[in-house]
């Protein structure tokens, strides 16, 4: 591995990442709050650290694929580490692990928090909080593409190990920086337009633009306890499911739209269309559970029901009900939502609708060759084959996912929490949704967990927003052989 | 689809079930016991349906891939309709569902019990309902091969649709009734020397041939309420942990070791390797959560410990404790077996040692294609290369596998079960376990549940016997087309 471009390219990511904390920074004056001095000082530190590794290397050239999975993952969990630095300093966490914990929740768009009064925050750090998740929803890495483009083909392969689907993702055009720059602008006008709507609908700009990172990245975070639930508007509630709906979807698409002015683009996507069909049953289900059981009005089962739903499969995990008092049914449907999770080249984390449509296409064909067992049978995605080979790796991530849910389900176990808590724990932050059941609850918080347990979880949200593998292949030994 | 030859193998099935049916019978008229009458009349009913059936068809040739799901699905569900029926004669259960329910989880080798007081039951009815363990347990198809080689390579197609890891399976050699004959052979000697060795041990005689009936097939029917915790007697308990354990690995083994005289095959079997390592594994965390939480010797812990990691693992589900009282780890460490299972060609249902084996090796693969994407790489097990084709339909399986449990456990939430209940009686079903937990744990039975419900898990059962494919094919529209 060629280290020196590695530093070099972890020092810009972190240089972004310290740039980015500008924004929180000048809000802070702004308000004239205490934080700004811890903000002033984490951005110090940043860009210290960050020209101390900012020597320009030679980046062109093919970049190895390790060193690809090394920038990426090394990259994560630095850009978590000082992006822990502002609640730190401001006094906000005392513990490293809590820092650290939210940092990552924050950036890996899980929105797991381990704070119990987040409106105790000062604007800047409640800014900062929300802007991780922007940052990280897109990608971290995809903005140091679309920034820097001389990095050519290593930007691709870094494209592909961090974009959610990133391995489904069919062949970008050579020019990955101008899709890199084509997806964050389309982010940007997303981001724009729900701050907007927000602001009309009654929101205040602060509020709105920090619900809208939360939003658009499907994140989660919120600055109040009762996340949406505080503002108890209809029409808040609306934009938002919309919104996060919207995130949940191929960014991609959005832009063959545009180009070729045509909305039939949706209705030709195969995993567009699945990921409506999951939407509108997990709907039906719900305000089924909700209306017979509890008594809603029929109008008050439907919002809640699609907030939730469109809330827990696009993994945002932003609340307005306390889905934990729902019936049996109605969490069910649920915890089965937290394995889906939005489309290939959304925002959205955990398993992705696009891998669940070849797991189905793929297990009709399998019921095929069984009759016909020397049929040449291959699987078609919106009318293209797609080769054994891809669908291998789709069907192995599907047992890596649950595996390493089972798993973490196990070892959440070991400390005593109870198999509720454990297993959707686990669930939750691997798919970086935010809340689960149990101790962790959608009306609590990840704060009673001990450090290591905060550890593991962090490591799991890196797991699943990293898509598994990128982080995985780093724990082969022949990752380390020389050569 | 030829229904003639359909017709005549689904009645020499039936058949052979009245054949068995006269061991209970000949029981009990010697216990003089009410049942004989019973068992009598369901003879005679399963006679007289089966000689109507049986018109000499011509049954060489191949069989059509549909003829072949088609005789087995169907064979499995009419021999649990007609091996119910002397449970209604003798009036045990009043409604078709109870009945039908019992039998399903006997021939299934599941082993979930509608019985609140079993002890209740006369001798005759006691043993059938352990028969039906021993006949499903290597497979009623797998005895018609046996005893009619004339059936040819349909027999072959049959037995794969049937035999625990079908299609897992090497391709045998041509004389499949030889196979057959060996596999039946095995079973027997293991069946009369577990008798043999637990009578030596002080059971009675009459129980340790029901309590090996239900070894041997890893069922899991007892004729104690208290199950095998009843006799409380440790040499029992390892005898039957050992028998557990080797009817859960594969019976081929046994037949090779014979053959070439050595030990060292059990060494070289990569499936065999991974079936013991997991249940070391197993054995060693229970202990560990046994011996530290609830103040057992360690002997007791070892034992009680041993005794439920292979009941569960080789999916037999005889019960010596109510785990349902262990500590939250020793739950999942038990309920992550319940998606293990036994080995390919053992008795064992659930997902099968061998399809997890070939699903951790591609993992490993598929990380490896990740560093060297052009690389050739393909999976290798006992030194042989496993096609492409044959890992997909693996790897598939896992998919259908924990879908239909997630679907399963929907179902049992909207009649308003709650979630573990919900979900360890999909689990425990489909995988032919037996006890989940909840209102369906250890120490409680299935009787309370509605008929719907008993219904549909009797449909899991079948599902999981017939390892999935078999049954679903079914549903399948061009199954039924013409051609």
């Amino acid at each position: 591995m060629n280290y020196q471009r590695i530093v070099y390219s972890l020092s810009i990511i972190l240089l972004i990442i310290g740039l980015a904390m500008l924004l929180p920074l000048f809000c802070s004056l702004y308000y004239g709050e205490t934080d700004s001095y811890a903000l002033a000082l984490s951005c110090g530190v940043i860009y210290l650290v960050g020209f101390l590794g900012f020597k320009k290397a030679k980046t062109e050239g093919e970049f190895l694929h390790k060193e690809v999975f090394f920038i990426v993952t090394v990259g994560w969990i630095l850009v978590s580490i000082f992006g822990s630095i502002p609640y730190l300093l401001s006094g906000t966490f005392t513990s490293f692990a809590d820092a650290f914990f939210e940092t990552m929740s924050g950036f890996t768009t899980t929105g797991a928090s381990v704070l119990t009064d987040v409106e105790a925050l000062p604007h800047g750090l409640l800014l900062w909080r929300s802007l991780t998740h922007w940052l990280g929803g897109m990608g971290i890495i995809v903005l140091f593409v679309a920034l820097f483009p001389s990095v050519g083909i290593g930007g691709m392969q870094m494209y592909q190990a961090e974009a959610p689907g990133g391995s489904l993702m069919k062949k970008i055009r050579p020019r990955i920086s101008e899709m890199a720059k084509v997806l964050w602008s389309i982010y940007l006008i997303m981001t724009i337009a729900e701050i907007i709507l927000l602001y009309i609908a009654g929101m205040p700009l602060f509020d709105a633009v920090c619900h809208t990172f939360g939003t658009v990245a499907t994140g989660g975070f919120s600055i109040k306890n009762a996340s949406i639930g505080y503002y108890n508007n209809a029409a808040i509630e609306w934009i938002i499911t919309i919104f996060m709906f919207l995130s949940g979807a191929n960014f991609a698409l959005y832009y063959t739209i545009y180009r070729r002015k045509k909305l039939s683009v949706f209705t030709h996507n195969n995993e567009f269309k699945l990921y409506t069909l999951i939407v509108l049953t997990a709907i039906i289900f719900e305000v089924y559970s909700l209306y017979s059981i509890s008594g809603y009005s029929i109008g008050d089962s439907i919002r809640e029901a699609a907030f939730l739903v469109v809330s827990i499969i696009t993994t945002t995990g932003f609340g307005t009900a306390d889905f934990a008092q729902w019936s049996f049914l109605g969490q069910v449907i649920l915890i089965s939502l937290m394995f889906v999770g939005g489309c290939t080249g959304s925002t959205g984390g955990s398993i992705k609708v696009g891998r669940i449509l070849v797991l189905i296409k793929q297990t009709k064909l399998e019921l095929q060759r069984c009759l016909h067992p020397r049929a040449v049978l291959s699987l078609k995605i919106d009318g293209e084959n797609v080769a054994h080979q891809n669908v291998l790796n789709v069907t192995v991530f599907f047992f890596l996912y649950i595996g390493i849910v089972l798993a973490g389900t196990i070892l959440m176990t070991v400390v005593g929490r109870d198999l509720i808590t454990s297993f959707t724990a686990a669930a939750t932050c691997l798919g970086n949704i935010g809340p689960g059941l149990g101790l962790v609850g959608p009306t609590k918080n990840f704060a009673f967990l001990s450090g290591g347990e905060k550890y593991f979880l962090s490591f799991l949200m890196l797991l699943g927003r990293l898509e598994i593998y990128t982080v995985l292949v780093l724990f082969l030994p022949s990752f380390w052989r020389k050569g």
